[in-house]
């Protein structure tokens, strides 16, 4: 079996023909576009001799009690993904992503200077935000305990890396933030963790692969079923507190690969179990503008089992086995109010599936720009408002 | 000068003849409802000789290192935005609305069980996720450290509170779990984290008030332009992570509320400046499909300054400096390109301030039901899958 089940019955389109018009080309182009070298995000999952290098790195770190992560957007949700699946106590991982100020004093009030670490995260290495977190920290935390990944461009963060002689990794030309989770920009982190950056790196291996050699990969059918429907929200609902933060990147990935020339549809975050006392609501009842996405690990059995029979029905089930009757409730609530919902299924949540699952969505991004025609790896919208915020600022 | 001030401009409505459609009956409504009683959990913001009871119930937890609140839905939200205002280290707290046997066992680990207290909180007293988080904490924890909240109703959390001989406040009856935060569902908690709940409730009485005396309140303005707008989306874009729960609290609020009979908008909870590297590209060049709230407190010369000139714009700069150019960025660029937004700008964030945003929101929402017409304090199409989890539980 593939390292996930994409179950599509829940998106009730009984004729695939349906789906044929969004299939001729869309695979031969995302093969093309691979072959020809100009998917570099995703060629990078076939390398494994980089990772030597980033352990290295992560080294240096590894006796700090709390390390950092400066970056905001691509530069900090791939690495906050995956510590999703950290076991270890320490060194703790901080993704510092936003220039709050007082979370930044709170912060300062609980670690050790001496036994914290910093690793800047900016592609451009001229993130306005992350050089303000950049600043603060050297006024406050020991200045050799600092790292940095950046393009190999004579930017402002290479440059203060290297004027303090900062361990500075290269961030890949070719590879933007959202898309950089395979990257340095995502292993480094992982490996921060104690997680294994080789079995994230082979999950996503094996998908790629499918995707480039089989009839009709998972990805393809998603981005068809999805298209089909044709609905402007698309709602991400893993039941899985380690899924959080995997919906935040994709939340990212979705809305800036498609949300342009006035085309694209929103991502909504969500949470199993905790949303269906929140949105199921007006998921259920409320307008039918939503496809739905349910990812979750096999949770029957999970937990210790309650003994009492203080609560009847409760008496020798454990918190997993609720967790899937939840799980299976809510899909089949939605399926009978005619959501269009599909189901994707991990049989546990470690490196090797995350990567999967990172792999899938990607590829499915970028075959859904296809059929929507739009650019996936720009961002033209924003330029503007960095310009207006520095000039606020200088004011 | 009001708690807040919410500014209308940026919605781009010269004409407010455009609102009178809104107007006539709904102002007239909402304070009827209210002096007929049947606003009971805004009403509760006039009492304040109740908190003294919770003040005592509050102090018997005081010693403990953590606090696991039990609760989902209604019943976490409104405590949770609270705690983000909390300044104090211990007792800890732990709002537990899923039932995610990893996170629990992981919290196991980091506790200990001779220094923690439980608050189960449920108005039913029937809700399974509450009752089996209860059931596996009465198993690892001390079984005197237990509080519940719950209806005064023969119900299964109240018989076990009963039984064990636990404090058990009641959760008033014709209060929704939405709509409970000025009630010990909301109030405890605050005093659980140090913080002043008189101030909390008087911030919100303020805010009341002015919605029952003046001509044209702030809250009926809102609804009223986002009526006009009629987008499906309404964007909910704080910048302070102390209103990223806030965020989480509107979003079941608005969605629970006026998501039904086909109706309703969706809520999407987002944050600044994060937002703005991984959702503004989509929210300025995609469809023009969102109605935008970004609230702000005053962000300009908080956080230390920089000292060095590493970074020659930043020189004498703060954190917070660059939040607000940002802020003002953002909000611009989304004027510029044709998205209504409006701006809420409060001093400071503190328990009076949250309070005021909290009651404005929920008349807010209240009034916007009275436009749609719709109920807003039923939620009738959960209960399918309700009954459905019970079943496949059972199996």
């Amino acid at each position: 079996m593939m390292i996930y089940n994409q179950n599509l019955d829940g998106c009730q389109v009984d004729n695939k023909n349906a789906f044929k018009n969004f299939y001729p080309d869309a695979l031969t182009t995302f093969r093309t576009a691979y072959q020809k070298g100009e998917l570099a995000p995703l060629s990078l999952v076939e390398k494994t001799d980089d990772i030597t290098s980033y352990q290295e790195a992560a080294e240096r770190f590894e006796n700090f009690d709390d390390i950092l992560i400066l970056g905001t957007g691509g530069s900090s949700l791939g690495g906050k993904t995956l510590y999703a699946l950290a076991g270890q106590k320490a060194p703790r991982l901080h993704f510092m992503d936003n220039i709050d100020p007082h979370t930044f004093s709170r912060l300062f009030e609980t670690i050790n200077p001496k036994a914290t670490g910093v690793l800047a995260i900016s592609k451009s290495g001229s993130t306005v935000e992350t050089l303000m977190q950049l600043a603060i920290c050297l006024q406050r935390l020991d200045k050799k305990h600092f790292m940095a990944i950046t393009e190999p461009t004579p930017n402002t963060l290479r440059k203060i890396a290297e004027d303090h002689q900062w361990t500075c990794l290269d961030h890949p030309t070719n590879v933007g933030g959202r898309y950089s989770c395979f990257s340095v920009v995502g292993l480094l982190p992982t490996l921060l963790a104690g997680l294994d950056a080789h079995a994230f790196r082979e999950g996503a291996r094996t998908i790629l692969e499918n995707h480039l050699t089989e009839e009709s990969p998972p990805a393809l059918q998603g981005a068809a079923m999805a298209a089909h429907h044709n609905k402007p929200l698309s709602v991400m609902l893993p039941y899985a507190d380690q899924l959080d933060s995997f919906a935040l990147w994709y939340r990212q990935l979705w809305a800036e690969s498609v949300g342009k020339d006035g085309k694209g549809t929103t991502p909504i975050r969500a949470l199993g179990t905790v949303d269906q006392h929140s949105q199921l609501q007006l998921y259920l009842d409320g307008p039918k503008d939503k496809f739905f996405t349910l990812i979750t690990p096999q949770w029957q059995g999970r937990g210790e089992a309650v003994q009492s029979s203080l609560i009847p029905e409760f008496t020798g089930k454990t918190m997993g086995d609720l967790f899937d009757a939840e799980l299976r409730a809510t899909y089949e609530t939605l399926v009978n109010h005619k959501c269009p919902t599909r189901l994707i299924t991990v049989e546990a949540l470690d490196e090797r599936s995350m990567g999967a699952l990172m792999m899938h969505f990607m590829i499915e991004t970028i075959i859904t720009s296809y059929f929507m025609g739009v650019n996936a790896f720009d961002q033209p919208a924003v330029e503007e408002g960095k310009r207006l915020a520095r000039e606020y600022l200088a004011a």
